[in-house]
């Protein structure tokens, strides 16, 4: 009985995934969501993606998924940009349902580019479809090797891999090749960009990455 | 609907806990549950803490749970103790019903100390009582100082806090102060052990807690 109860909220969140979609090509928007483990980086991975693409002249927005406090959001607010915080009370990822009723809260046509940063956990937001265009997978040199083996659904979902913190490369253990190897034996040649985001990085990659799949979906 | 369904599996679990706790009780062992992100070290601080209870004469087991692979089993296997891996095949924590199984593999009477180690997620595995004596929060410095206020579940459920990898806080802008008095806002003077899990730590004062825990579990 519980396996057919979680079979229609799973039903449901897909079909409201699948509008958000088509609300986004209406508007053209591309909408991108980030999925890493507590403290991989992701917001300041946000806080430097953001600073690159608004001096490119890109709108963006940002709805911050968190278990509690606003502290991710806050660190944003420098941007002045449309920022959507959504406490989840305990709940492990965020569904399709709340990214509707943040989307709801922006002016989309005034909008080029939404960034999802979902509740610090490697598993349950890889299971929810939430309409993005794209999941990312971020992780950190300090995490170790073996996450895309040990955590291997996120990295098949993912369009991209972050491996962040690569500046602390040198103090850990941490297997390049055999993380490398585990990402592509899930995912082929999925692209990834190296970041040591406290450190100044080079954004430049990811964010002409970001670039093309905005210009498909304003295709 | 879902609410409902929900519950009964909480408390069926809980129910199942408590038959672990007596269980242990009846058999005097004492069963401790690692809880931390992805990459925050719980495998490595086992294998320090196995070692160091072994060398003064405890008989010890482990319970690895593991969305996927069996590689942190396959790093403890060369302590010959009782280890029984539980693949959870994507879901996100363990619950009573696969530790009572893991349990019932174990020869119970000739055990001090069962430790598990949950799936690596701070969200939610600190919702489910697998009957363990205490849930122990595990975390390092290069995960952020904000993993207790935005993750406070665990922080206020647990007997005690690892704090791991304080060898590489000076490359960090890890905030001690903070992060202590996060956790102290949520859970007083609940016990803290600092770790620096690949550098021969010194597990002395928390290997002494466990001892401590145990001799109450024996009395």
């Amino acid at each position: 009985m519980e396996i057919t109860v979680m079979k229609n909220i799973m039903g449901a969140n897909e079909q409201k995934a699948d509008e958000l979609r088509a609300l986004l090509k209406k508007n053209k928007v591309l909408m991108v969501n980030l999925i890493g483990s507590p403290g991989a980086g992701k917001t300041t991975i946000l806080e430097n993606t953001v600073g690159a693409l608004r001096k490119k002249g890109y709108k963006v927005a940002v709805i911050e998924g968190d278990v509690a406090t606003d502290r991710d959001a806050k660190r944003l607010q420098r941007f002045d940009i449309p920022i959507t915080l959504i406490n989840t009370d305990g709940a492990c990822h965020l569904e399709a349902l709340s990214i509707e009723a943040s989307l709801n809260g922006f002016d989309l046509n005034d909008l080029d580019i939404v960034f999802i940063e979902n509740v610090g956990n490697l598993v349950c937001p890889a299971e929810f479809d939430i309409g993005e265009h794209a999941k990312i997978a971020v992780c950190s040199v300090t995490e170790g090797d073996d996450k895309p083996s040990k955590y291997p659904l996120l990295f098949r979902e993912a369009g991209a891999v972050i491996l962040n913190k690569t500046d602390l490369e040198q103090y850990t253990n941490f297997n390049r090749k055999g993380f490398m190897e585990d990402i592509k034996n899930l995912n082929g040649n999925i692209p990834m960009f190296e970041m040591a985001s406290m450190k100044n990085p080079d954004m430049e990659p990811w964010v002409q990455w970001l670039e093309k799949k905005f210009q498909a979906v304003r295709a």
